[in-house]
């Protein structure tokens, strides 16, 4: 054979029976959680144009894009005129950025995002605002793979557009709580923070370097530490001693509302203006969304954590931010959001607020693997196998096996007559938990052995005790 | 506003909240069927190396490729050397097949069937055969996007590989039947040929013209009839005899087992030899999924039809086809397939059968539509709106947005307090049937006025008698 060894891309994977099941049942929890608090499905396409897509994940995210060649049949066999007059060589020597444009205009979706409120914006006049959505698509990214990065991945988003009401805030940690819950992912916190305490920070700081360093900086500690951070701010053009002030604020302690409380009088004292529209709408965000959580019935919540060093690195985000973390598992944030207050002003559509949050489904799977905590009942898979005995009987069994669906029991016939032990082979091999036989001998008393593939009982039965017995 | 009007590429789409919840009608009710006949989930990814995909779907399909650009970073902006180094002016003069390999080596997955072949292919240690898989997923095509016409579109697939038995296309017809009967789509024809008995049809002819050119004829039949195909198979080096010897033998009448029967005899007469393994296996074949059928239960079954007719394009069948039609709506076929005996042949694993079919989620959606067959329960939607007096009953009403969802009844409460009237909008726009409404009057007697918006009609109701009402 000269055949051709085939593989799949780097980053890409394929999803067997046994996975396909296990991230279906992921996703109907979170989708269920989802619609329970009134978010409706949307799906978009997976090529956007390229216009749609660039400029919108700053400079690396262009870089990521995965971009389409025009209508597949650029660059075809019988168009070899029409490239060149498309691209001339010229073109390909001025760069890039000559010729790009004219090869590829669509990309595949790099977000969830970005596509909605591009829906938002083309579908604005026939929505009903609030916009409540959920989207549950694969996105694409030409990122380096490594463990648990991959070129293409799903991502589960939830945003409200059209509000600025912070009960969207309160409900988006309960649809967190719920759907880590449902899942048995009980050791977990969710952080919240606000873009304006941050900013907040930065006037406390009194005004040296720029706002987005800052944050930059901020959202590092986990990895590089108070060190890390402080070199980092020194480099960038805050002082000794600003940045002295930022790790007292930073490590203001107490429960959710003692931090609320002890940040307005730092603020006050470092001169933070009591009129500054974010730092004291910040606190007082947040404030509110603890008082819904309290209207909703939880006081003290162990599970929630006013998390002042949270600061997500996503420019957009202009109030409340969220992320959580599994305790018991090594392993980064599995959700994340926050509040953005102009998503679809790059489209046109200025004064938009919108809030959301998004799973990372690869990252939940990992966790509740490592946590054996899949259900057994998730596999998808035929319940009982008929044996195929030979021509004659293999037609006898067929209404038994329309019984069997009828009844809807997932079942097969074994599509060949042929030894039994290879059908136990199949059988086991696919997790089949019974199979059914009727030979000659069991056909002629009307009765059928029922054997369990775990313990490799058999029991004789009548087909009425065979259905009982496999609608369990 | 200097920003643009966004749009999305020519042939996709947007699903909303609404099309969403019934295009998952449409796929629940297909993978139910699926499963209960023992196939099992399986996703590829979308991105495919090119080299797996190019040279399945003939000259025309590879050109309706959508190809990627390399990583995504190739043509990016700090590469502009490296751009030159991979492609040079030369090659561009050269002409695309120069080109192309150097800028793209991933495309869109075109069709499930491939991806499939490859998945066997580079699994087949570790599976079980024969393996049943089923497949869900979208799919991209490069071609003139027209109505009903899509460059992005889902397909549903069932296949099974490693077996010849004809148990399976007997399966096949049975879970097409329930598919479209669940669906209500009654009044259907399942049409079956087979290939082999296209290919006597051929010899009867008397080795005139090529097979391909007769099948492609054939093939034609419904939309160019008799005269065009005549006038085809003249110009392909038919004989005007030969053409009228064919129309006989499609001119065939009788039910499915009368065909067999005239078909056998027309073969003998025509001369085409008993041991033609081809045209008599063909006749065998489909006599034997007659007898699968019978032995299910279905007895003179008049939505199934012997259509010797029907040829399907693809060259890779070789045994049973087949196609279903919806008869009272004017739209072509929503399912088709058939059986290959070489489909895993390309990537090094010759000599395993397989069978499979595929639904066309688009057009079972139109016909559904068309005939008003989607159950009024389909849509995904919020239940009960909770309506927003004022900043203290919002705080107040909390507790019960609570219950309601723990009753596992969507809810959701207005997320600004506001005037009703608005509220009432959003429910309706949101096809919301129920708001239940909390105003001081109502708080101070413990009462709660539930509205149903179809019928106008209010009642004042208790806690517990709306939550009974709204389970309903």
């Amino acid at each position: 054979m000269s055949a051709q060894q085939p593989s799949i891309p780097q980053g890409t994977r394929d999803f067997g029976p046994a996975v396909v099941a296990r991230r279906n049942y992921i996703f109907g929890v979170i989708r269920r959680v989802f619609e329970k608090f009134g978010y409706a499905p949307l799906e978009t396409p997976t090529l956007e144009n390229l216009s749609v897509l660039t400029g919108k994940y700053g400079e690396e995210g262009d870089q990521l894009l995965f971009k389409v060649l025009n209508s597949g049949n650029f660059l075809k066999k019988q168009k070899g005129d029409k490239i060149k007059e498309q691209v001339t060589p010229e073109d390909l020597l001025a760069g890039p950025r000559a010729v790009l444009p004219k090869v590829a205009e669509k990309g595949l979706r790099y977000d969830l995002t970005v596509p909605f409120a591009r829906y938002v914006v083309m579908n604005r006049n026939t929505l009903v605002f609030p916009f409540k959505r959920y989207q549950i698509q694969p996105v694409w990214r030409a990122d380096r793979p490594q463990r648990g990065r991959y070129r293409e991945f799903y991502q589960c988003d939830a945003d409200v557009v059209g509000t600025n009401s912070l009960l969207c805030e309160a409900e988006i940690v309960l649809m967190m709580s719920e759907v880590l819950t449902t899942l048995g992912l009980t050791d977990h916190t969710i952080k919240i923070n606000h873009r304006g305490v941050l900013g907040a920070f930065y006037k406390a700081l009194g005004g040296e370097g720029t706002e987005v360093d800052l944050f930059t900086a901020i959202d590092k500690l986990d990895k590089i530490g108070r060190e890390g951070v402080e070199k980092e701010l020194l480099e960038r053009g805050f002082s000794a001693a600003a940045t002295e002030r930022l790790f007292d604020l930073l490590s203001v302690g107490g429960d959710f509302e003692e931090k609320l409380e002890r940040l307005l009088a730092a603020f006050a004292t470092a001169g933070v203006e009591p009129d500054n529209a974010d730092g004291y709408r910040g606190l007082q965000d947040l404030q509110q969304v603890l008082t819904y959580l309290r209207g909703f019935g939880f006081e003290k919540w162990k599970n929630l954590e006013f998390d002042v060093t949270l600061a997500r690195g996503l420019s957009y985000y202009t109030g409340c931010i969220f992320e959580i973390k599994i305790n018991n598992v090594n392993m980064g944030s599995v959700s994340g959001g926050g509040r953005y207050d102009n998503l679809t002003g790059a489209f046109g559509l200025p004064g938009v607020s919108g809030v959301g949050f998004s799973f990372g489904v690869d990252r939940l799977y990992d966790c509740l693997e490592e946590l054996q905590l899949f259900p057994e009942a998730v596999a998808t898979t035929t319940r009982c196998l008929l044996a195929n005995f030979d021509a004659e009987s293999e037609v006898a069994v067929l209404p038994v096996l329309r019984r069997l669906r009828e009844a809807g029991i997932a079942s097969e016939l074994y599509p060949e007559p042929g030894k039994l032990g290879r059908q136990f082979k199949y059988a086991d091999g696919k997790d089949i938990p019974y199979v059914l036989i009727q030979g000659p001998e069991e056909r002629a008393a009307g009765r059928f052995k029922l054997k369990t593939l775990a313990t490799g009982q058999e029991q004789t039965v009548t087909l009425e005790e065979a259905l009982a017995e496999l609608a369990n």
